[in-house]
C-alpha cells in the first residue's frame, strides 16, 4: 500500500519534470489522486503512462494559455491550449461557478483540451458553492453506436453533484456504455476476462477480451443491444459529444486525438483537441437553499430506505460506494497493481526522479 | 386508418368539454397529436383517458393560472397550478427561451403540473430560435432503482433538440428505462408479452407480462442489472427526478401523483404536483450559429455512415426514426388500436361529442 503523500509527491514531480509550473503541476495531481482516493483506480495511477507519452509525442503544451474566446452572461467558450485535460478541466469549472453567480447558472464549452481524469472531480467543485455541478467529455472514439461496427464514440462520462444538508451530496458519474474503458484496461492488466454485454470484435460479434478493442473492436453503448435500449445510450452518448466538441470547437466523434497508443493519431482534424462541458446552477437560482437542501435529506432518506430484492445489497445513493471507499483508502492506503507499479517505475527512471515498488 | 383533422378536433373537443379555454385545448392537443405523427402513439390517443379520468376525479385544474414564481436573469420556476402538463410544459418552454436570448442560456424548473405527453416536442420548439432545446420530466413511480422492487422512480425521460443547418435536426428523446412505460401498455392492450429485461414481479424475478406492474411489480433503469450498468439508468433517473422536482418544489420519487388509475393516490405530499425541468441554450451563445450548424451536418453525416454488423440495419441518427414515421403517417394517416378507439367512443359518449369507431 502507497500512502497518499507519498503518491501525491511522485505525480506532482512527474509533472513537474515534464515542465508544468507548480501550481499546474499541484492542479493535475489533484485529480489523479482524487480518482485513486475514490477507488476509481482506472483513471489514477494507471493514466500517468498516457500522458507520459502524450508528452513524449509533444502532444500536450505544458505552457498552456487556458482562456476564454466567446461569451455571453451564463456561458463561455475556453481554449485549452493544448493543456493537460486537468488544467483546462479546472480553470473551465471555475468559470461556469462564477457565471452561475451572476446570472444564476454557468455553462462552459472547452475545446483544445486532453483527457480530464474524473469527471465527478469537477462537478463536486459546485458543492462548496450551493451549486450543482455538471461534467462532460467526449473521449477516445472506442464505443460504435447500436447497430455498427464503427468506432465513433467514447466512453463519454456525465458526472452530476446535487448538496444535500445532513446526508453527504449526490454525486453521480457514469460512462455512458455498460462499463468503463478504464475497467477494461484494468482486466486487462489483471489478465482477466469481461462479462459478455460491454464489447464486440470488429465484425460486430460479441466478446469477453477485454484486448479486443486493440483489434478493431468496440464497445457497445449503455442498454447494450437495441431491444435493451443501446440507442438510449447511444443517444447519451452523442448529447456529451455535441455539447462537450460541436459548441466548443473541439474534435467530435471518431477525431478525437485518443489518449492511449493503440490508437492512431488521425491526419484529419474538425477542431481543436478533445471537448468538455461543464456547468453549474445555483441552487438559490430556484428556491431557497436550505429547503432545497432539506428536501435533498428527505430524497436521499426515502431511496436509502428502499426494499432490496431477496439476496440483494441494500439500495444506495449515488456517490455512496465512492465515499465509502475513500473513507477505508484514507486509514488503509492505496494499492497500485503490480503491472502500472512496474510502469511507474519506468517512468519514474526515465525522468530522474524516485519511485520505490512495494 | 384516422386523419389528422379528425383526431385533432376530436381532442379539442375532449379539452373544450372538460372547462379548457380554446386556446388551452389547441395547445393540449398539439402535444397529443404530435405523438401520434411522430408514431409515439404510446403518448397519443392512448393517454386521453388517463386525462380523462383526471379530469373526473378533480385532479386537474381546468383554469390554471401558469406563473414564475422566482427567477434570476438564467433561471426560473414555474408554479403550472394544477394545469394540464402540456399548458404547464409549452408556458414553461417559452420562458426558458425567453431567458436565452437575453442570458445565453434559460432554465426552467416546474412544479404543480401534470404528465405533459412526449418530452421530445418542448425541446424541438427551441430549434426555429436556433437553440438546443432540452426537456426532462418525472413520471409515476414504477421504476425500481438497482437491487431494490421499491417503486420510487418514473421513467423519466429526456429529451434534446439540437439544430442543423441542410441536415434534418438532432432529436434524441429517450426514457432512462430500457423501454417506455407506455410501450408497456400498448403491449398489454395487444395481449403480447414483453422481452425478458424489462420488469420485475413484486419479489424482484424477472418477468415478461406486461400487467406485472399492476400487481406490484416494477419497471428496471437502463442498463438492465447491476453488472451491465443499471446503476447508471439509475443515475439518469435520479437526476431527472432532482431537478424536475426538487428543484422546483414539485413531488418526488414515489410521491409523483400517478396517472394512471392503477397507482394509488397518496395522502402524503412532498410538493406540488409533477415536475418538469426545461433548457434552451442559443447556439451564438458559445459560436457561431451557421458554423456550429455546418459541424452538425458533419457529425451527422459521419454517423449515418457508419459501417453496420452485418446483418444489422443503417445507422441511424436521434430524431431518424421518429421523422420517416411523421413522413409515412401524414400520408396514410393515423391507426389507432381497436382497445383505444373503444375508449376514445366512450369518452366521447359521456361528453356527448362524435366519435366513430373505424
Amino acid at each position: 500500500m502507497y500512502s497518499y503523500e507519498y503518491l501525491n509527491n511522485f505525480t506532482q514531480h512527474v509533472f513537474i519534470k515534464m515542465g508544468c509550473s507548480k501550481e499546474d503541476a499541484d492542479m493535475t495531481t489533484r485529480v489523479f489522486l482524487a480518482a485513486e482516493l475514490r477507488g476509481l483506480s482506472s483513471h489514477g495511477m494507471i493514466r500517468i503512462k498516457d500522458y507520459y507519452q502524450l508528452w513524449k509525442a509533444n502532444r500536450i503544451n505544458i505552457k498552456p494559455n487556458v482562456r476564454i474566446v466567446h461569451e455571453t452572461p451564463s456561458t463561455a467558450v475556453v481554449d485549452g491550449d493544448g493543456a493537460i485535460g486537468m488544467i483546462a478541466a479546472t480553470k473551465s469549472m471555475e468559470i461556469a461557478i462564477k457565471k452561475a453567480k451572476n446570472a444564476g447558472t454557468g455553462w462552459v464549452s472547452t475545446r483544445g483540451s486532453n483527457h480530464f481524469g474524473i469527471a465527478g472531480y469537477y462537478a463536486m467543485m459546485a458543492l462548496e458553492h450551493d451549486m450543482i455541478g455538471i461534467t462532460m467529455t467526449n473521449a477516445n472514439p472506442l464505443v460504435a453506436p447500436t447497430f455498427s461496427v464503427s468506432r465513433l464514440l467514447g466512453t463519454n462520462p456525465i458526472a452530476v453533484a446535487i448538496p444535500a444538508k445532513n446526508q453527504p451530496p449526490f454525486v453521480a458519474d457514469f460512462s455512458t456504455t455498460p462499463i468503463a474503458r478504464g475497467k477494461l484496461a484494468v482486466a486487462e492488466k489483471k489478465g482477466e476476462k469481461t462479462l459478455p454485454g460491454f464489447v464486440q470484435d470488429k465484425n460486430g460479434n460479441p466478446s469477453i477480451e477485454p484486448t479486443i478493442l486493440k483489434e478493431g473492436g468496440s464497445m457497445l453503448t449503455l442498454g447494450g443491444d437495441f431491444e435493451h435500449g443501446s440507442h438510449k445510450g447511444y443517444c447519451m452518448s452523442a448529447v456529451v459529444d455535441i455539447f462537450s466538441a460541436v459548441l466548443s470547437g473541439a474534435n467530435f466523434g471518431p477525431f478525437v486525438p485518443p489518449s492511449v497508443a493503440y490508437l492512431p493519431v488521425l491526419d484529419e482534424k474538425v477542431g481543436e483537441g478533445t471537448g468538455h462541458f461543464f456547468g453549474a446552477m445555483r441552487i438559490d437560482a430556484f428556491q431557497n437553499s436550505e429547503e432545497f437542501k432539506s428536501k435533498m435529506d428527505t430524497w436521499i432518506e426515502t431511496f436509502r430506505n428502499a426494499k432490496s430484492a431477496p439476496g440483494k445489497p441494500a439500495v444506495q445513493i449515488p456517490g455512496d460506494p465512492e465515499r465509502e471507499l475513500e473513507e477505508k483508502i484514507r486509514k488503509e492506503g492505496i494499492q497500485v497493481i503490480p503491472a502500472v507499479a512496474k510502469e511507474m517505475k519506468e517512468i519514474a527512471e526515465s525522468l530522474g526522479i524516485e519511485f520505490e515498488i512495494l
